[in-house]
């Protein structure tokens, strides 16, 4: 393996890898930028059982090409079924924080930091833990025009986070399963019997009928909860009044429209007023929550998953770097 | 087949035929009360494509013996993909309007009816449908010593009915997904992973502290709402704090914590005051709901769905041998 000292300095590889898939950026600084310029992919933590081979089947022409690249890493890579078990750090969490608790390991000569993921004691008293969303969440906070005092995040996904940002460290969070009780009501229970699965789904937009009545019929009743709204997706469509094809969209209404609403409804039980959330995640997903959110008067800024991670796992070599020059 | 005219009054062939199952009682009436002397059970209406063939498999016995007994079925055998279609009688329904929905048919000389499911608009102002729990509520309703007035009866199960009756009538009801959730959560959600499925669950009981904790956790603050609440029984067992046997019972009880907080809820936003509630269902079940709706003040009957089964179907083919005497 030949080194190139410039290289090292202006690259570096960023990977979040999940349980189902790895997925690897080469990135390169250019100037305040971070550019991702080629990517790379292999198993997730679950598919997979010799990690360093995996990751270094992956990457490894990166470093044959652009030597001992710095490696940061984040997702369930991190955890006790991953490469090495990397244990939450505790909230509040700054950046800094974060830093301190990456783990730092050499695997074939190449340094390879692997990211923590958080814990926190929730607003409602109970434990609660991310691992993958926390570098999208510093990601957020690395940005100059960040604003100072209190702000919610929303992370939408399989399992969203609600995030309580403050003063640039994370307070605490809590996390729905709405985005995995979609899915396993319709791959598993009756709510999804005789409806469009998987790939036949056409995908839910914003602005479809059926979602946007979903939002409303929970948004209208606040005596409406989650388990008793569900069952309307089955009894609408076999009374006639949901087509197959329509219910999908229906339901994901109904969970955002829950979701959103219990979300805001708790902070307000705080005394945190929300008339702001930022929302980081799926291009396709963040604006299903925004049309909720915006419905429930509060203003909403995207931000996509990808850059936030990006960005945040650029600051994480960089705080690095910075720690290893001192 | 030899008939036998007294044998045909005293007795009748009462089913439960669902979509997973199929179970007959032969039943015999002694003054007022209906016994069920023996049993038969087949294949669930999912697993049947000769509705005839399997019904006289399983019962065929009793008819060559007493001659052609009235039958009366409930459950998705009645649905669409049933052995007849018989729609949903809307409420408010009493017991003399779910007897003229009963559909009659001949099959091999034996007289066979099906009930109808109910159909309504719930509390919410949604579509909802019950299939085969009808029987059980005019079960109830059959009983001399039902109180008129409005009461509510919850009826818990894969999918939960919470039923308001007034003046002997079934009015309205909503359906809860909590037990399809519970099942589904374990069986295909991360939430599952790692804790005991199936056979391997120990039975979970009303004074387990993990349920009851679930319960606390739900009905102690009215602002967690459940797709927040699920996801605790994964963060406290990957953060050591509960242990993978006791997990479930945690998860049961905040599922069914947050349903009963949240029909009492419902309720009580239309100015529906519930002091009590009967509940009908599974004995393991019923004193699962007994506890959290007990500590939210509300006083609990339990009445076996097996039971109040067999009474409504007996008060099916009492009032159709009445009509047919007219």
């Amino acid at each position: 393996m030949t080194g190139n000292a410039i290289a090292t300095i202006d690259r570096f590889v960023a990977g979040d890898w999940g349980s189902t898939a790895m997925r690897l950026h080469l990135c390169e600084r250019r100037g305040d930028e971070v550019v991702p310029i080629d990517r790379a992919a292999g198993s997730g933590v679950k598919f997979c059982d010799d990690f360093e081979a995996a990751f270094f089947d992956a990457a490894g022409a990166w470093f044959e090409r652009d030597g001992a690249l710095p490696v940061i890493l984040a997702g369930m890579i991190g955890s006790n079924l991953g490469w090495v078990d990397c244990p939450y750090a505790a909230c509040p969490a700054d950046a800094s924080a974060l830093a301190r608790h990456v783990r730092r390991f050499t695997a074939r000569g190449i340094e390879i930091g692997i990211v923590p993921g958080l814990r926190c004691t929730n607003i409602f008293g109970l434990p609660d833990v991310m691992r993958g969303e926390e570098v999208q969440i510093f990601g957020l906070l690395a940005h100059p025009g960040w604003p100072r005092g209190r702000q919610i995040v929303c992370l939408p996904g399989t399992h969203a986070k609600w995030v309580v940002i403050e003063d640039g460290a994370v307070q605490s969070f809590f996390t729905s399963m709405q985005g995995e009780m979609f899915e396993i009501l319709l791959a598993h229970s009756l709510v999804g019997r005789g409806l469009p699965q998987g790939a036949q789904r056409r995908p839910i937009l914003a602005d479809d009928d059926e979602f946007v009545k979903g939002v409303r019929v929970m948004i209208d009743d606040p005596s409406l909860a989650t388990e008793h709204a569900v069952f309307a997706a089955r009894s609408r469509f076999v009374t006639g009044d949901l087509a197959a094809a329509d219910a999908p969209a229906f339901l994901s209404g109904l969970l955002i429209g829950a979701e959103a609403f219990d979300a805001l409804g708790a902070f307000g039980a705080r005394g945190i007023d929300v008339d702001a959330v930022t929302l980081v995640g799926a291009e396709g997903l963040m604006p299903l929550y925004a049309l909720a959110l915006e419905r429930l008067g509060v203003a909403v800024r995207m931000v996509p998953a990808h850059s936030a991670s990006i960005a945040g796992l650029s600051a994480l070599v960089g705080a690095h770097d910075r720690a290893a020059a001192r």
